[in-house]
């Protein structure tokens, strides 16, 4: 079934119609930091223009956004890198815009659902998306739902404590998996370690050139991301495990890392299945689109 | 619809007939030490005076079992506490002496789904179970289901690694939550720091009495409890979850404590709903035997 799938990012809405995984038409438009009305009218756009390319029978909108939302009411609460996204009220916006059924889903939980049946995890009846970039986000998978839990916060297990003291998250908790493993924070242990501002691919280039301090920063990045991910084997025991984000383009010298140390933290137990997510910056408007359709199911 | 459960523990197998969650008639019999055919004997024995009791028209029987178990198989691959149930084919030989329908599920599981239907958490729709006594086990639950995972391990929270490089476990690991806060574990750390043997309610008796060691022991177990609780809920986000085994006999002087850490490490996120379980030692039977009135759904 052909849906329209809307993926709101920190600089770009990217929008595609799309049929059980394909991406049939697409369109780009930049995000405006102008608040949620001109935000709300960009998504408008970026529809439309796809509509009006002969696609004007889709019944619904997929729409893939930053949290916390608050699925009941269809808002958004904030979105931490578009200005003016508080508690807005992205659904009922769009559909009076759209006249169409809107449905509102966390932007790693669709873009893990479309590597769950489309991507990486397609033969797996169970999968844990993890994405690894500036924060930590993730989701869960079983047939071919997502598990959303009872307050939207399944899933966002770059929360989970994963070390006591450890250092303070955006949300001002100590020791998250976020705090200690995500690109910001490995650029925050390289700049006071090196006592210069340090972007994170540069820190990855300095350890795979093999120098110790840049190493250290890496090592345990994957330790507590092994661990995580042991945690959640242990929790949830996926068939799989799908990882996302910028911090795959470090390739086999981080995955292969962080594979040790799970296998370290399952000894024992069933191996972790851990796979590295395929459908690239597509996952989003892909997943998007497909919870629009089985909201028509 | 009746069944019959059977909950094999490490002194005693609790038998009963029971329907929608209530115990019609049960029966209680000794574990035996001596190896995997006497323990078959025993679930026979125990089942068979119960279905001898005008319940013959029982056609399926659920067991509760320590394991691990491979399900596939329908085995006990070992049972910490009783003696000879190695790779024990539980299944196949329960079938073949009862001559009806058995179905296999984790002790945890049993006891949690019990409380899920039927219990403290019989108005959710998810909820988590976390049983804490010797060891910490648990159990996920949406619908009316149990959610096993792909190799039955899902619910194993206790062995979630809460402190990198903390106490080692049962299975080797080092820093597990059930290392830190089973009550092995607080009798362990109590008999190093007083130096001699201590059991855990003698550790409880001085904390309530407020002496200051065992009050350390025990804010320490409370607050990696009250931190695993929180990583549950951002990665499951249950409705609720429920506390069950040993240690809700300390009440609310030990539950107080883990509510308030699951509270700190949950700030700024939906609240955990903490319950105590309900159905005390009848959970097992009773879950036990849910287990295979679902089995003929």
């Amino acid at each position: 079934m052909k849906t329209l799938g809307l993926d709101l990012g920190g600089t770009k809405i990217a929008a595609a119609v799309v049929d059980e995984g394909r991406i049939l038409a697409s369109e780009r438009v930049e995000t405006p930091q102008t608040g949620f009305d001109d935000v709300a009218a960009a998504l408008e756009r970026a529809a439309r223009s796809l509509l009006e390319r002969g696609y004007d029978d889709i019944r619904a909108v997929g729409v893939g956004s930053p949290g916390p939302l608050d699925y009941r009411e269809g808002k958004v609460l904030f979105a931490p890198n578009i200005a003016g996204m508080e508690d807005a009220p992205i659904v009922s916006s769009l559909e009076e815009r759209l006249g169409r059924r809107i449905v509102l889903e966390n932007d790693a939980n669709a873009a893990g659902l479309a590597e769950h049946l489309y991507g990486a995890a397609r033969d797996l009846q169970s999968s844990l998306y993890l994405t690894i970039s500036t924060g930590i986000g993730g989701g869960l998978f079983i047939g071919d739902r997502v598990i959303r839990g009872a307050h939207g916060l399944a899933g966002e297990v770059g929360h989970m404590t994963v070390l006591l003291g450890g250092p303070i998250g955006g949300d001002g908790i100590l020791g998250s998996l976020e705090a200690i493993a995500a690109g910001r924070s490995i650029s925050r242990d390289a700049s006071y370690g090196y006592g210069r501002e340090l972007t994170t691919r540069e820190v990855f280039e300095r350890a795979q050139a093999g120098e110790a301090k840049a190493l250290a920063i890496v090592d345990n990045a994957a330790r507590f991301t092994g661990i995580g991910i042991a945690n959640l084997q242990k929790i949830f025991d996926p068939e799989g495990f799908v990882i996302g984000g910028g911090m795959t383009e470090a390739g086999d010298f981080y995955l292969s890392r962080i594979r040790a140390v799970a296998a370290e933290y399952l000894r024992g137990y069933p191996d972790a299945d851990i796979r590295v997510a395929r459908l690239g910056t597509d996952a989003g408007v892909i997943g998007a689109a497909a919870v629009a359709a089985q909201s028509l199911d």
